[in-house]
């Protein structure tokens, strides 16, 4: 990295923790509503200030997220932690508020051929569907985070352009949401798609509205992350133990590891505000109860040490 | 990256492909030679250029390459491919002869500890040990490739200065090496570290005689690849299926592996010369053979995309 790139490094980085939603919710293991609230005190109590634990989406469709309401209701929450919800409606939010979620967060795909397959109805009328969200998120005063799905690839179509990627964010911003999540879906994106997309995204959207979510499908993660820090993006999202993939099945896609970008940026002397150590206990908490190992090496190799 | 830094992303990169020497040896399950030398007819079909396919040590030490003269005895050789050995003193360097090894590689530490712990002298004893090992190759028209170990991390001294690595990397230089292969054998390395470590050794070695050589304990290898390519860096030491790390075993630390660097390298639009496809087949043949998954993501995905 040259000089001039070396000064845009952050000195913080807000690590966004949703390995208890976007993670678990891709775990056929069923963990306990108490095993929900070890791990997300766990989690808290490591120095994250941002745990996504839970969407309230339906139970047919997503099994792990049952609990949801559950975990809400029943949170120790502790000061300066953020508790957010995925909530993919105007019923889904209203039980987010049943239970008093911090702040939720809603979704757009940069493919119109995902966004057909999933949930049947193109980008712009899925964003149009939230409106009713946003304008009850603004009277209640409830931040809106947004996500923007398969921004360097997707499944159906395979490259996304970056000036797809740049329209959704935009309309997102535009909405309301005061962050938004560009999210490599499908885990594809290398330094050169990712470099090109984010430089076409900042054009109209600043980089302190960003953030960062890249799948580890390829092993691509962290160089992605450090392409992003390098522009000037201070916020990534990651899960515990590299949760919601695993690395023998098809289709594993799961989530950078929060150890593995923790340790990066420990490493590069960035700020994290994480206890590293209590970090890692976490994710061998929940990589027992699912009867795994961490999908992370810093975790395994840390552990070996230990043991 | 900037833009002055993309100008020194090379157009191609060369791998040294180092699983059937670095990351068998520290495989367990013994491999027959016949399957060692499909697994490097394999290497070499798929475009690889260079393959370490053995190392001439005592067999008590490194029981995994005792089959290291029957391998190249046997060897289909393929033109254009160069087939090397580790020689670590006079006796393997004559045997390596004996059976018409194309190049050799000598070895330094950047830790005097390491040195002293692993093969009983100081580090600048052990380069004297090689001197001879020069001369013959000299005189036999043999290249020799230097290795420099521990660069960035110790196992006993911990952090290792940039200057240390330097002070090795120029004396295996004048020594009458090649190329320096900088080895950060234990994984520690990150972009910032790395960073540091190449810019003091590139003070006093040039770009174009120097190849970097990650294992993955940590899962930075490849940030720190991309770190490498960006001060001019074109030739990278990787193993075929990440050879030579268990995940789940105390002090895993195996090779970068190919197949991750290659996908890297292809999404950058930077030629290797090699066939993905084929590459893949030679890493589940080994990984087969060792009755395990291969340690890349990128490898994992694609065959079960495959099945």
């Amino acid at each position: 990295m040259s000089f001039s790139e070396q000064n845009l490094l952050p000195k913080h980085v807000k690590i966004i923790e949703v390995g208890p939603r976007d993670g678990l919710q891709n775990e056929k293991t069923l963990i306990s509503a108490d095993d929900k609230l070890a791990l997300i005190d766990m989690l808290a109590e490591s120095g994250l200030s941002y745990v996504e634990s839970g969407s309230f989406v339906s139970p047919k469709w997503v099994p792990q997220m049952a609990t949801s309401s559950e975990i809400f209701s029943k949170l120790n929450k502790k000061a300066g932690v953020t508790y957010a919800a995925l909530t993919p409606n105007m019923k889904g939010f209203e039980a987010a508020m049943a239970v008093n979620v911090d702040e939720v967060a809603i979704f757009g795909a940069a493919s119109e051929s995902f966004s057909q397959k999933n949930i049947n109805c193109s980008i712009d009328e899925s964003l149009a569907r939230f409106a009713p969200i946003m304008d009850a998120a603004k009277a209640k005063g409830i931040n809106v985070r947004g996500y923007v799905s398969c921004v360097v690839g997707c499944p159906y179509e395979g490259d996304i352009s970056p000036q797809a990627v740049t329209k959704v964010a935009k309309k997102l911003l535009e909405m309301g949401c005061y962050e938004i999540s560009l999210g490599d879906t499908i885990g594809v994106g290398t330094p050169a798609s990712v470099s090109a997309m984010l430089d076409d995204v900042l054009t109209a959207v600043p980089a302190d509205k960003l953030a960062v979510h890249f799948h580890d499908t390829y092993g691509q993660a962290l160089t992605n992350i450090y392409t992003a820090l390098g522009k000037g993006i201070k916020v990534v999202d990651s899960a515990i133990a590299g949760l919601g993939g695993c690395p023998y099945a098809k289709g594993a896609s799961g989530n950078v590891a929060t150890e593995d970008v923790v340790y990066m940026l420990n490493s590069m002397g960035i700020d994290s505000g994480i206890d590293f150590e209590k970090l890692l206990k976490a994710g061998w908490f929940i990589s027992d109860k699912l009867g795994r190992a961490p999908i992370s090496k810093v975790s395994q190799a840390m552990r070996a040490k230990q043991e």
